[in-house]
């Protein structure tokens, strides 16, 4: 016979698990969304990218991340070093350990964990897309998912300095979202613009995706799995109060995506007079982005109006970031940094929090992840190269990558 | 320490969640099936409209569907108006409050139902695919998703007359889906059918979807975003009795799609000569809508045997539909709105419900949404036209609405 | 009020369903993955194939398999025939039952081991593809999910002579996996390999995919459905110590399919100089079947490393059986047989398991499947065909047999 405390040790095990699976699901959300975004001769190369990100961020988080992330001081900045994951609790632990004891497995909370730092790190590849060298980038993701990410990580959710000054980012707009984006953007400035994107006349030009389905498919992936990546941050579902948080963030996050996809249409309908489909798919993002930290605080129709917010930002972002020649093929930098940022500065509206914290944490995981990446993405420039050939460029870098083509029967217009 | 009600109540309330996550995943699945089933010319504006109509239907209902619905009074006929979704259950009343106490999070069961409005309405974007103006399409979700749907749903759900004369539907196979067929065929009625469709002599011309991939993979998503859809529907998970009904009604709502599959596919080896895919697709969805009405009841092999008459019934009614002249791309009207009504007939033989009581519902619901679907219909007709031209119904409408192609660099066979 | 037991019984219920709806997802993970590795031509009815597939099997459990592998005898060969799928617990059984009540709904139970049968049969499908017959592919899973895999399951999960030998599958990589294998292998060795595929001087021919996004997603499906798959069987969530048991197992199946990847890609990167996506999907899978024998014992770093070996296996697999003119589209035979080999013959390293059982659970399966299968297929052959004619080949199968085309506008490269 169970009882009372076996059973919310075991919901609340569950719902770890089954909202971390809805965050892994995302993994694919973004190689579809990626490979929709990018051209025909590049997909193969990045759909490799994305599985062997997801791969590598789930080793090194599990080899040393997730232990500088959770296992240091309490207020610091330099978390301690070490491996692994630690002991899982013992039953006699949770069942005797009165009221400090352990509600939910630790292998539970790793596995949550893990996929939020996969997460961080598939931002970073569609913005990259189309020029970098392969194994230059994962040589990157080595470094990003098992020290990068849980240095700032620990700064907050770790209990380091940024949670002594009471930045608050609920789900992790800044920690995981922004802090992706200030990867990609480091990557994108010394690797520079695709080929053809920019002219020497100042023009723009643009270079649809390949494939819309899939990256509305990517989307919608997206869309699915962040009810975990918000759902699973509550922590905790087994009493009344904290499974009223998680449906009102379930709620939110739905309601805000809703917002963001409106907001974009329809600026897109006014200011480009088309209904343009991919300003739709970033409007949903930018919703999902915005809402993240802080999805709990708000009414579902708050949110419905900071998602819009996060919408029309994101459609303004991606023309100014074209104009100014960074050039994101998927506009991960606009999505996930700028919008990220605007939905830390939204909490303090809804929740007791210091906009001054929250200006320090934007600025405090920005300076790092932007800091340290870009060192990285230097250093890998000097001794491996980080851009493809010219003429590897031109011929797509799934041939000269992965030896083999996306679509191998389909003929490509000329 | 958690209390048994604390955990009751976050069970209950996890449970709704992810339902209603599953059924917001047929979202997704509904895009793709669409998106596979039209020519590649008009697939990216398909894909916005299922983006954009999904994101009205939550705001909306939101807005006011949810209100009207769930709001007003017992047995009547016209709901209440008003706004917004009310406050959620506080800790003190759920574990105060007794044997009334509210069981689960109220948010938890706007989230639920926010995603069956998003179903409803997603069952005409393919209906009217190819040929409608997107503006036109978007204005009619507006006024579906926050009137048509709930006033409908009101009179069983809500509590209202059809609930009071003893129609039973146990997750909407009439409210849902054959709701949303009747809007369809409303908006098929005033539309007309695709260019080229019907030659002068009575010819009808086979136009093949672009992609069936994705049209499978939207059956798949679909197939199971409907675990949800109905095993929520029980609305209780936390007894026995309850556990066991979700069981049941998962066991048979798997049991019912896979008779319809295999009915639909032999039809069409017997009718046709070939196994057609489209037709198993259209089978497996089918048995879907045809156990929603009542999926707890039957055994597993009568529900197989259900799913089978839904799966046979679908084949002949596309095939008829084709003869009247009723341009349906997808389907959406024989799955939705002619099995659908099946499905309500097939509830007396396996429960405790009057024939009766179901022609009523049918004919009372069918009414409602097929006449004030038509008045809106007539109304955008008269206003800003619904119709694209005919240029761009030849040219496709994505670059006409959207601007750019769902498949920018495949070559399209002439 | 709910009393613990009710909780007990719901919680347990509901994580068999919701693990028994992702294993039914991996069904639309096959799909996906299939269509993408076969040429465009032959896509549609590997589309039709794997919807029956599960339909099928879905009906063959229900009518005579379920009871086969369940309800027959203790440590026999051969299991008692009967049908259906017994009477569901009543509530007075499960709460006045004592210490031997049933903890969970047996419908649950049985929806749960349905969508296993379907992930074999599913196995099947890709290794045959491109040139077997669709009605006589249809014939083989009549048998094989309703008697063939039925028998074996019975040995060791239904309690029959391998469980009392001491064999050891906590999840299925012999009794689902490498069943499967057997049953693909027999069919390629019946059906010989597709024309064109190897050269009369002894040359093999790469016959590429013709969508590598669809075969990215079909293997993000499988990741995401084997936390059901392995997490379920489990078979018990609601104490401490199983929910500890569960989490590992989430943590475990990640982490070697995270090793998979890596290791097949840099072997592929080693041995081929490209980064093979292929390669690094099928490493993904060789991780999933790898730790599906013992996913709860070992640690996370050593789950990495034995799925790791699944990845270089698979590879130096799948070049193997090329040599030797077995034509495997997929890797199937490589993938769920050579790598579920492996995965049994680990368990001994981490449990108290003896490698003899393993040995012997190994040969009896295999032998059983393959030597019944081949029975069949030689029947089938024999009596309707199971190969397509060389015209229709050429032609594709896709016209022959479904009478449509997958991509029907996309100009295919001459």
């Amino acid at each position: 016979m169970n009882e009372v405390t076996d059973l919310s040790y075991a919901l609340d095990t569950f719902y770890f698990l089954i909202c971390g699976a809805l965050v892994m699901w995302m993994a694919a959300g973004f190689s579809m969304l990626e490979a929709g975004m990018v051209r025909s001769k590049n997909t193969a190369e990045i759909l490799t990218k994305n599985i062997a990100l997801f791969s590598i961020a789930c080793t090194m988080y599990l080899l040393v991340g997730y232990y500088l992330m959770y296992s240091s001081g309490e207020g610091g900045f330099l978390p301690s070093l070490g491996f692994l994951i630690g002991a899982e609790n013992s039953v006699d632990a949770v069942l005797n350990g009165g009221e400090d004891a352990p509600y939910y497995s630790m292998r539970a909370d790793f596995f949550f964990q893990v996929v939020f730092v996969a997460t961080s790190m598939s931002i970073v590849s569609g913005a990259v897309a189309e020029r970098m060298k392969l194994w230059a980038f994962l040589a990157f993701a080595v470094v990003m998912t098992g020290f990068i990410y849980p240095v700032s990580g620990y700064w907050t959710w770790g209990g380091g300095w940024l949670d002594a000054v009471g930045f608050s980012d609920y789900a992790g707009s800044g920690i995981v979202h922004m802090a992706g984006a200030a990867a990609a953007l480091a990557g994108v400035l010394v690797l520079g613009p695709r080929k053809g994107k920019y002219g020497k006349d100042g023009a723009i030009h643009a270079i649809p995706g390949a494939n819309m389905p899939l990256a509305t498919l990517g989307t919608f992936i997206l869309w699915l799995g962040w009810f975990g990546f918000n759902g699973g941050s509550e922590l905790k579902m087994s009493d009344v109060a904290s499974a009223n948080n998680v449906a009102q963030v379930f709620v939110n996050t739905n309601a805000a995506t809703a917002g963001g996809v409106l907001a974009a249409l329809v600026l897109a309908k006014l200011w480009f007079r088309k209904a343009d489909l991919t300003m739709a798919l970033n409007g949903a993002l930018a919703g999902l982005v915005t809402i993240t930290a802080g999805p709990a605080a708000p009414s579902a129709l708050a949110a419905t109006l900071i998602g819009a917010v996060g919408g029309l930002l994101v459609v303004v972002s991606i023309v100014t970031l074209d104009k100014l020649k960074l050039d994101d093929p998927v506009g991960a930098i606009s999505v996930h940094g700028v919008v990220g940022i605007w939905g830390l500065l939204a909490v303090p509206l809804f929740d007791d929090v210091s906009l001054a914290a929250q200006l320090i944490g934007i600025v405090g995981i920005f300076a790092w992840v932007f800091l340290a990446s870009l060192v990285v993405w230097l250093v890998l420039k000097a001794i491996m190269g980080i851009r493809v050939s010219e003429e590897e460029e031109y011929e797509g870098v799934d041939i000269a990558e992965c030896g083999l083509e996306a679509y191998p029967e389909f003929s490509v217009k000329k």
